[in-house]
């Protein structure tokens, strides 16, 4: 059997037809176009199913299970009841889907939890129960696993880990709290903190890397350290001990198998994952057990919310 | 049918028959004295569960299930890994009372856990699905319900939500992290605030409350407060704050039906909960649902651990 994964964008609509070993055997795009109607939106979603069932030589009779991710806050019967950068206040997607595709079986969830599970099942975390997905963007996305099934509490905006506060009266964070992990462990934030140590160095290399590269950029404190530049070396170093700090946080209350890092700032691979490691290993609380939580790379990049999408039926 | 839910404590062992309304229909303890062997405390957890089921006027054939709570780490065999205060390592708790007691039906558990198992079915939860219990005692204990289920991660070490970070090189704790929620939320760290501040306020009228009490205590600053003065005003509301922060952290990665506070500060009662309540409210992450985390007291006290226990194998 087969299922459909649809990934709804801010700027794009993907659905992919998903096999029993978790690959992508067809796929097919249209953008989102926003502002539209969810009628509009949802015509075309039904639209690029149909478009990926029949690259994949498939009919809906095929197909054992339909899932959306969506961005936003998604309820139990299918709604999504609220999502800001899609216009979306209490759009019906299941059953709208439901209408459109002649099949029973839709599912409906935020995006990141989709991306999570995806990664937990066919990605690094190779079937894990216990799985954390943190990802390093704009900001600190997070979805949580728990015996192979999403997180997100009783009112599904659950997950925001991203949003816990590491420095009590911090930096302020987008969400109105201050000193959240979000504030520290991004990328928008360590742009900040590279700009602040630029101002305090006027003679890191720094400097010229931002002039060459035309802005700061998240790669810039990585690129100096790896030229010796102590101000690079010092931003890199404390932004790893952020990133970790939150990590540990999550492996004391969690103790998953695997944490998973996605994000931009994961092109920097093990750069990023060897220091952050050394730091968990200093500082978790189960010292004593054989077990301890991995901490690993994302492998499925995009691919990770169509793949989780598909398979939340399962 | 009547279960056994046992509690092995530092000091006592006690064990209880609880019925299918979750009360505890018989009871009987005897002093855990140690340092003893394994096998003599699982002699007298054998001798005290008969003698509870004596008291009731049931056999083991009336028996569904028993269940001990342990302070330290339990495997999923229900061997107990390393409990540091009874002087364990690696016993085998459910077969030695499996072969005590004639029961096949036998589960061991992490103690906290068993009290957050116990609050959620038959205390405060009223059978809340997603649940979380803090303890604000000597330490900041925590468990961790999901979907009716305890959280204790791969290597059944998790839920210590005290040991997750709310200040980067903050207070030292007791773990060996700097600036966990237990350096800042516990009773013991509620006694440090207030003594700091008696430092700061040599006319602070704590100095005579302690004095009184012939120390300084959790209540201290409460009390102080309750009298208008301005030191022990402002101790509340920054222990407040603290407490709020972790609180506010756990809300946004579970938003549970219901957050349970106990331990002895808890004698407060509202004097606690309400400060706590609007500083959640201001800064939780889900402002926009309907659902929101409910956060009260603890209702079981001691009975929470044992009629946990009695329920693991529900």
């Amino acid at each position: 059997m087969y299922r459909i994964g649809i990934d709804l964008g801010g700027t794009n609509i993907v659905a992919a037809v998903v096999d029993d070993d978790y690959k992508m055997v067809a796929k097919a795009k249209t953008p989102t176009a926003i502002p539209r109607t969810p009628d509009e939106i949802f015509d075309d979603i039904a639209r690029v199913s149909k478009e990926a069932m029949a690259e994949a030589g498939i009919t809906i009779a095929d197909i054992k299970s339909v899932g959306i991710g969506t961005p936003g806050t998604v309820n139990s019967d299918g709604v999504i009841e609220y999502a800001n950068n899609l216009g979306f206040d209490h759009v019906p997607a299941k059953q709208m889907l439901i209408d459109r595709l002649g099949c029973d079986n839709v599912f409906v969830e935020n995006d990141a939890n989709c991306a999570a599970l995806g990664e937990a099942v066919a990605g690094c975390g190779h079937g894990a129960k216990d799985f954390v997905a943190v990802t390093l963007g704009t900001g600190v996305g997070s979805g949580i696993i728990i015996d192979g099934k999403i997180v997100s509490g009783a009112n599904n905006a659950g997950g925001e880990c991203g949003h816990t506060v590491i420095v009590v009266d911090g930096e302020p964070c987008t969400c109105g709290r201050k000193g959240c992990w979000e504030a520290y462990a991004s990328a928008t934030a360590l742009i900040n903190q590279t700009k602040r140590a630029m101002e305090e160095y006027p003679d890191s290399v720094m400097h010229e890397l931002a002039k060459e590269e035309g802005k700061v950029s998240g790669r810039t404190a990585f690129d100096a350290m790896r030229r010796g530049d102590i101000a690079g070396i010092k931003v890199v170093d404390k932004y790893c001990k952020y990133v970790a700090c939150g990590l540990i946080n999550l492996v004391n209350i969690f103790q998953p198998e695997i944490i998973c890092i996605g994000g931009g700032i994961c092109n920097e691979g093990e750069t990023l994952l060897r220091p952050i490691r050394r730091y968990v290993e200093s500082e978790r609380y189960s010292v004593y057990s054989k077990i301890q939580s991995k901490i690993c790379k994302a492998e499925l990049g995009n691919d990770a919310g169509i793949i989780g999408a598909a398979i939340l039926g399962d």
